[in-house]
Formats: structure tokens, C-alpha cells, sequence
């Protein structure tokens, strides 16, 4: 992990003549106060808050061009913000600099129904494109529970709930727009569906947290809203039982669109939260999208699937306000867990693992989170085998953070030597540049640093995270 | 485009010292004869053979990164070739150097039917992949019509009749195991089905034809054997009634699994290729994938989809030898063409554009051939919005190669003006090096050559393709 106090000592002060152009340049848009700094200089993770030397928000691609353009004159860092949900450490300033601010960017530029793609600037959130777009018939399916901005999502390589039947943001993006280290705009693809057409990068620039270029546009594939959505929801014995019916759901070929799982102490924390009254045993939440009957046989076959796993309670949400419910519930876990220990701050961890080994993995990493007295859920979008355990720790008291971390480290190991990923879809940030380099090798970080180094010659993009430079 | 002559100018001869190395390690699977450099120094496009200086079989990663690393020490260009298959001169050896043939790496490394993956070997072709897994009740999707190899598939970002409901290779690629340009082994990914971790290293080399590294290991998705399928085609009094219905079809969301649009040139040459009788009118070719029921379903609204555009003739094929029959036809398209004018080569044309510009860009692009006398058939992808015009030429022709070179130029125009690409899947090889400046732009252009130089820095992987040195 880096060491912030060491990386701190970096952090030079902020040139006045560069302050001095910001100021001129965005005028009542650049601010140094303290509040602006400390809203920031954080994200949704458990680090204490890291702050940029000043904050200014962008209105235009050519705006942020201009800050890049006078940071890059003096070598300054810079680190895009979009609604501050990441939860790996992306966004703090290790070595100051300035924040760019893109949530005024949050217009949607163009909407093209007819081919099913939409272009936006990096603030537009995806609840707000999802209600601007709705009259068009379609939707745009990723969905990481909080209200993030598309810039980020595309910068983190988001996923989420959806992602087992529509992908994530690397299957779904299919052009940016990005500002390079020195300034330079340039775009990385066309709205055509699929392209041979050179080096890919779109998706070097998808997953890059910032480190590379900053993005400002973004177009992405959407969906026709389907004919029918059905939901269901029922209960298991154990965290085994339910698992094991989604990998078998899985191996099926069931195109279910989300299938969520939450154990005994999410449903609790949930039941409490929205006044819910689910069995507060382990649960599977599945939806499902398609024609009327096509929806109606994708269910029948999960209910055979699950009650082969000893599934008890199965039952429908057809009507749409049931069906919010349940979602809400879901979306609010986090939230919900919060409460079970007040004053607590919750470390969020993340892996995937192949689907054949999730069952173990979950099961593993739970008997350490008992073995280690946590406060804890686990919750996955387990039909991509990825899961996450939410622990609760006291932010005051290192060896309660220090056994999270070891139950994370821990989990993290048991994910890699089952061939699957230290993050899932929380990206990399400060937290896991350890781990991404246990899981690629020496060999292959050193190439992500080759690629850091050709697109961000002088480090001042994000610098000090996914790669140590 | 590169000026053969002029890049064959900096061909040095290979040092005998290298020869001798690499045939002390290779052994009888070294090669200078002239009949196996003519053999690996052309593809299926249209240029005239450029030779490499020797060829090497290799059977291991090992073997590959040795040969590398000799390479690397004389400065000699290394050219990794599967199966010969590409389109636009990809592995034509502009400046001579070593052919590393990779056909004899052709094992399967390792099934996983439960996590629905697989790892091969670089040499196995997709219908050995296919044949070999039939048994799991998987398959693998991806078809471009020739049984190329999953190397240069990954290589060229291949993909083909079924993209537009499962993807094309840049979705269907889990992990690589990539021989740098010093030899050095590196991996990209894991079997996990999504990953926010670091940079998409896998991406990178998807699509790169060879020249960021040679990849020796793919790790793919596969899907379960759809449990019910079936194909239907129809016929179109014009090529825009046909198109028109696809666009719709896409647009309603319809989850097809091919279809496929062969215009009156492309019957013709089918029906007396492969004794079929099918109408000598526009036609579709559709193959529907799912549940029985699902499957029914999906041709009944495609079916009233394609009359409102006036089809007519729409007849099933459920029994698998009529599916194969009509498939098989449509992969003999390309050389049942070669029929219409003995002693003539083509010219395989790709472009790729948002499907709501499908019409006018396969109607312009038709005209213009028309305008210009040519021989020629347009097939296409219609579902991607990916179409190929097939120009037949006479190679000692000059003049006539260069009004298919006119045709070409002007359909990519066309196609980049609708916000579409150069290339949908073919890749750029030599032939679309220009085109791909004019779709990218100088700066993201810039960007590519900055990730090439910092990947191979002595420009010895492939040179002289995708972008200039």
C-alpha cells in the first residue's frame, strides 16, 4: 500500500502564478476554501481525507484542456472528481494539486435512439440520464448502487447489479473523449457497435482512474426497455445452498438480468433499515427482463434451480412498486449496514472469482470474518462471481482497521489463487496497488507502468495511483 | 497507405549469426526455404507476397520468447503468424525477419465447462475449438468465416456472423499470456469474468495484429449450446427493404443471433457455388437462438417485422442439415464470388457505421460500384451495422485494382462520415493505415504510436503496420 505520510512529503505548495491563472481562467469557479478542499480531498472509503490545493469546476472540454494545459506548465498534479462515490481512495491528492470538478458537465450531448447510443458529458449521473432518456424507450443498464457520475464510472470500469446480463463499462462504452497529460483532445472511438480499427483506447482510457487522460465525453450503449420485468425473491439455509443455485442458474445459460445475494446479516440490517420483513436467512434477489412469456419461463426454470438448493419462501414481485422495493432495499445496504454499529465506518471490500469457485470463497472468507469477531455483511452480484464483505470497524482504533484489512488481504489472496481478481469493479486506487501487483506480476505491472509512462510522461495525472511510478 | 517498395528499402539482410541461434533451436523447425517463406510472407488480401527471411515453428511460450529475444539482440523484425487468414496484408514481412508460426501450439490448455471458459493454445482454430468442447454442451460463438486460429483472432479483434448477440472477440477475451518485445512472459488477466483491476492489458493486445507483443495463451468465454435454434431467410425486392427490416429488428431489441444480408450478386454466386435455388433477390438470413418457445417467439416478430418491409419467401430451417446448408453457403460466399470471374482476385472490403445509417451507406456504397462497373457483391453483418463490399479485380490490372482502391476510399468516407469506422473486423494491417489517421485524428493517432513505442521501443514486432513508426 502507499504510505500517504511518505507520499505527503512530496506535495509541494501551489505555484501563486498558477493560482493566480486558474483564478483568471474560471473566476468565481476556482476556490481554495478549506470546506471545497476537504469535500475533495475524499471519497466513499475509509481514508482519512487527502486535499487538493484548490478545486475548480469545469464547464467545457476546452476548459478542462486550459487547467490541464497551465498544470502541466508547472508541474502540478491534477485529479478529476465526479460524484465522489469511489470507495478505493481514487480521488485524494497524495501530493496536492489541483481538483477539476466535472459535475457541471452534466449535460447529455446527443441522444440516438434509433441506433441505441447516447453521448454525455462526464457529470451526468446515471439516475439523471436514465430519467432524461425514459420517453425514448430505452435505458442504460449499469448500475453501481450509488449515484455515480458516467465520467467516473467509466474511469473505475463500474459494474454492478446489471452486469451479468448487459456487461459493464468496458463492454458498454464505445467512445470518449479524453484531455491528455499535455492538454491535446483527442477521441477514441466512433458510435459504430464494433471496430478493428487500431489500438483500443477506449478501454485503455476505461478503468484508468484518471491516471492517463481525464475523460469529458462519453458515449455509451443503451437498451431497449423490455417488454416485461419480473422479480423474485426467496430464502436459503446457508450462504452455500444460495450460491450454489446461482452457479447452476448460471451454468444453465438463464439470461437473467441481476441476481443479487445478501447474507443473514445484510437482510438484517435491510429488514431494519426500510422496514422490511424478509426471513433473516441468506437470500437471492433475481430479476428478469424479456418478452411476457419469456420472463415467465426464465422464472419457472430459477424456481426449479433454487428449490434443488433447498430454497424456501420463493416469491414474486411483478408489480413495479414491489419490485422498487426490493431494489431500494438492496441499493441501501450499505446505508443499512451503517447502522448496525453507530459511529462505525464501513471498509468495503471487492473480488470476482470464477463462478465454480464462489461458493467456496464466500464460504471461506466468512469463517474468517467470524474467526476475526466482525461486524460485517457480504453482498454480490454473485452471477459474475463477484462479492463484497462490508466490515464495520471504529475509525479511531487501528487494530480493529488492522484486522479488517487482514480479513480483506486475506480474501483477496483466496480470490487470486482461484484465478480471479482482487477488484471486481471498486477499481484500484491507493488501496490495492499491493494486490494488483500479487495479481498481475511483476511482468505485467511493469507494462501498465510502460503505458503510464508513454501517456503521462511527468506523473501528474492522479498521480500515485494503480501504479507506483 | 506504406509504399511497399519503399519500406522493403530498409530490409537488411538477417545476420548468420541469428540464423545459426535460431537453428540450433529450432532445428528442422527453422526454415529459409523459399516455398515456406512465400507461404508465410502473404495473407488473403490482395498484395503481392513480401517475404520473410526465415520461419520458425515454435510449441511453446518458451520457444516464442527465445525467438524473441534473438530477434530482439539483431534488431530483426518478428512476424507471428496462426493461420494466414487475414485480410489486409497483417503478416506480409515488409522488412523480412523471422515468421514465429504459431500453428503447432494448437492444444487446449484447459476446460472449465463451469465457469464456462477456456484456455488454448494460439494455433487451435476455432472449429477444432468447437469440435473439441462438443461434448460440455458449450460452444464458442465467435465466426468470421475462415477457421482462423485464436491467436490472430485475438490479434486482429476478430469477429463475425454471431457478434451481434454474443460479441466479438474485444468482449470475449478473459486473459492472454503475451511474449513481450524483450521476451519477457507476461499474463493480462484471470478467469474472472469482470475486473476493474489496473489497466485493461487484455484490450490492449486484443486487436493490436501482433505488434505490442505475440500472444501464446487465450483465455475465452463460452456459452451452453442453446437448447433450441433455427434459421430463417427471406427475400427483399431491394437491398433497402432488407436493411431497413434488420434496423428495426435491432432497434425493437429482439435478441437474434445472426443475421446475415447477401445482396442479388452474393445469391447468384451462392446458389450456383452451392446448387441452393434461392431467390436471385436481396435477401436476409436469420438464426434465432434460445428456449423453444424463445426461439418461436423471436421469429414470429421478425416475421412481422420483415413483411411490413415487403419480404418475401420467409422459410424456416429448424432441421440442423438445412441450418448447415444455408450457413455453409453464406461462409462459401467469399470464394463461390472468386466463381464470377475466373482468374480475378478480390478485394475484401469492411467498414462498420451505427445502424441507423446502414441503409444509406450500403445504398451509396452500391451505387458507386454500380457507377463504376464493377464485379462485385455486398455481404454483410447487417446486425452491427458491419457490411463488406467483395470488388472482383484483375490482378495484372493496374487500373482496375485502382478503381476498387476508389470504391474502398469512398465507402470508408462515407462510412466515417456517418460516425461509423474504417473497419468493423478485419483490422488495419498495411491497407488501412491512412484510413485509420483519417477515423482517429492526429492526436489519438499520437496516443497509439506513443503506446507502440512504449511496448516495442526497437519497432522489431510487426513493423511497418497499424501506425507509422
Amino acid at each position: 500500500m502507499n504510505h500517504p505520510a511518505q507520499l505527503a512529503a512530496l506535495k509541494k505548495p501551489l505555484p501563486e502564478s498558477l493560482l493566480a491563472a486558474l483564478k483568471s481562467l474560471f473566476g468565481e469557479r476556482c476556490s481554495t476554501s478549506e470546506a471545497m478542499r476537504q469535500h475533495h480531498g475524499r471519497d466513499e472509503s475509509s481514508y482519512d481525507p487527502m486535499l487538493p490545493d484548490a478545486v475548480v469546476f469545469a464547464q467545457s472540454t476546452e476548459e478542462v484542456s486550459d487547467a490541464v494545459k497551465l498544470c502541466a506548465a508547472h508541474d502540478v498534479p491534477v485529479i478529476p472528481y465526479g460524484a465522489g462515490t469511489s470507495l478505493e481512495g481514487h480521488i485524494l491528492a497524495l501530493r496536492g494539486g489541483v481538483s477539476i470538478d466535472l459535475s457541471q458537465m452534466n449535460s447529455i450531448i446527443a441522444v440516438h435512439p434509433e441506433d441505441l447510443t447516447v453521448t454525455v458529458q462526464p457529470g451526468v449521473t446515471r439516475k439523471q440520464l436514465n430519467t432524461e432518456i425514459r420517453d425514448t424507450g430505452l435505458f442504460f443498464p449499469i448500475d453501481p448502487g450509488a449515484d455515480a457520475s458516467l465520467g467516473g464510472m467509466a474511469a473505475t470500469r463500474a459494474s454492478g447489479t446489471n452486469a451479468v446480463r448487459y456487461g459493464t463499462m468496458r463492454e458498454n462504452t464505445l467512445a470518449l473523449t479524453v484531455v491528455m497529460a499535455d492538454g491535446r483532445v483527442i477521441r477514441t472511438g466512433t458510435r459504430a457497435r464494433k471496430s478493428s480499427a487500431g489500438y483500443d483506447l477506449t478501454r485503455v482510457f476505461v478503468g484508468s482512474e484518471g491516471t492517463l487522460g481525464i475523460i469529458t465525453e462519453v458515449t455509451v450503449r443503451l437498451y431497449p426497455q423490455p417488454e416485461a420485468v419480473s422479480a423474485a425473491v426467496c430464502s436459503f439455509p446457508t450462504p452455500g445452498d444460495a450460491v450454489r443455485a446461482v452457479i447452476q442458474t448460471i451454468q444453465m445459460g438463464v439470461p437473467i438480468a441481476r441476481v443479487e445475494f445478501l447474507d443473514e446479516q445484510g437482510v438484517k440490517a435491510i429488514n431494519a433499515y426500510d422496514k422490511l420483513t424478509l426471513p433473516e436467512q441468506p437470500l437471492l434477489l433475481f430479476e428478469f427482463h424479456g418478452t411476457e412469456h419469456g420472463v415467465q419461463e426464465q422464472a419457472e426454470t430459477v424456481q426449479e434451480i433454487v428449490a434443488e438448493h433447498n430454497a424456501t419462501g420463493f416469491e414474486w414481485a411483478t408489480r413495479p412498486e414491489d419490485r422498487s422495493r426490493l431494489w431500494g432495499a438492496r441499493h441501501n445496504a450499505y446505508f443499512a449496514l451503517l447502522q448496525l454499529r453507530p459511529g462505525a465506518r464501513a471498509i468495503s471490500t471487492d473480488c470476482c472469482v470464477p463462478i465454480s469457485r464462489l461458493a467456496e470463497c464466500i464460504l471461506d472468507t466468512k469463517a474468517d470474518c467470524e474467526h476475526h469477531d466482525m461486524v460485517y455483511s457480504i453482498i454480490g452480484h454473485v452471477g459474475d462471481g463477484n462479492f463484497h464483505v462490508q466490515m464495520l470497524v471504529d475509525p479511531n482504533d487501528p487494530a480493529d482497521i488492522a484486522k479488517a484489512e487482514g480479513v480483506n488481504a486475506r480474501m483477496v489472496t483466496r480470490a487470486l489463487a482461484m484465478d480471479g481478481t482482487c477488484t471486481g469493479e471498486h477499481g484500484v486506487g491507493m488501496h490495492k496497488m499491493d494486490f494488483l501487483v500479487q495479481e498481475h506480476g511483476d511482468g505485467a505491472i511493469e507494462a501498465m507502468r510502460a503505458l503510464k509512462h508513454a501517456f503521462d510522461p511527468r506523473n501528474i495525472l492522479n498521480p500515485g495511483k494503480i501504479v507506483q511510478w
